[in-house]
């Protein structure tokens, strides 16, 4: 079984955004030549998620909106008096940083509607994602 | 390290149903024959997820009512328009679709309380979740 | 690649408690001598999670809190006739008991803010988590 490791830019534009980054994610496992084995996707951003779910335009408004509303956004949280996106740290940790796909015959198995996205949650900024293939 | 593809089944009666399919899983640990590693699971849908919790009747059922209050589930979700299923994209993104035990001596290491269940969030349906065996 | 298995024990000491458990993780992976490969975490417990997120003392207090507001803490949960902690159960499986780290060049690939916790949702008590390393 080997390794590779890849990275996958993006810029976010707004302060929340879904970012679909499942053709970067395929072009990476292309890259690696893996035809079996697992992708393990890590997020190294403290405000800022992985999420998997379906690519259509009025529930990615939808999602946007939603991740406002797991916490209350603008609470009075002691870390505002730092840096004022408390509540993006919170989303951020309740969403996850991690993500592994399956891969088979030389793709990514994920499902008919599924595509992964960064989770953007203080943006804009310029993000990276991690992305490690263990395979054949 | 060698890897085994496997793939469990089941069938939702509810709209919103914790299935536990932790001997499921077992069964696909026997025959993968595979005595140390890790077990990769994952959901292909985007309206049901997977946790990990404790398979104590009372218990499941706070789980299911609480399922229903982690988002507004009668919001005027705009996916609304297109298929009536808005909250079951937002609560199974919000807990994921992927899930990793370790593998020692042939068993999955889970905790003394701890059952692996299918969180239906849009049934009933037929559903599949996919499990990748990396290991010796 | 090889695989190895340790163990982080450690002590929470109020009911909810968000526990930096990074150095010890760094420690299990010095002593496995593993340069490159992954880190998959597992907490075996029914009432506690992994997160990851930033050890700045005002957030941390802003997430303990925040753990708390993720369901109703006290509604009148069936589980709560059997044991007083529903609640805990809830948040702990929203939150996930497993989580991927990457190595590289035999460190730990967090972010620069990021830390890695064990979220305590039931305490105090003595907890563990169980850590596997596959990789060269």
């Amino acid at each position: 079984m080997r390794s590779f490791e890849k990275r996958v830019s993006l810029e976010s534009k707004k302060p929340i955004e879904l970012v679909n980054i499942s053709a970067s994610l395929s072009r990476a496992l292309d890259e690696s030549g893996v035809k079996e084995g697992i992708m393990v996707i890590f997020n190294p951003h403290t405000t800022a998620a992985l999420i998997i779910n379906e690519d259509e335009s009025r529930l990615v408004r939808d999602f946007e909106k939603a991740l406002k509303d797991l916490v209350p956004w603008d609470a009075p949280y002691e870390h505002n008096q730092i840096d004022d996106n408390a509540s993006a740290h919170l989303v951020g940790a309740f969403l996850g940083a991690d993500l592994n796909l399956h891969i088979s015959q030389g793709k990514l198995l994920l499902g008919t509607w599924q595509s992964v996205f960064f989770a953007e949650l203080d943006g804009p900024r310029s993000r990276k994602v991690l992305v490690k293939i263990l395979g054949e």
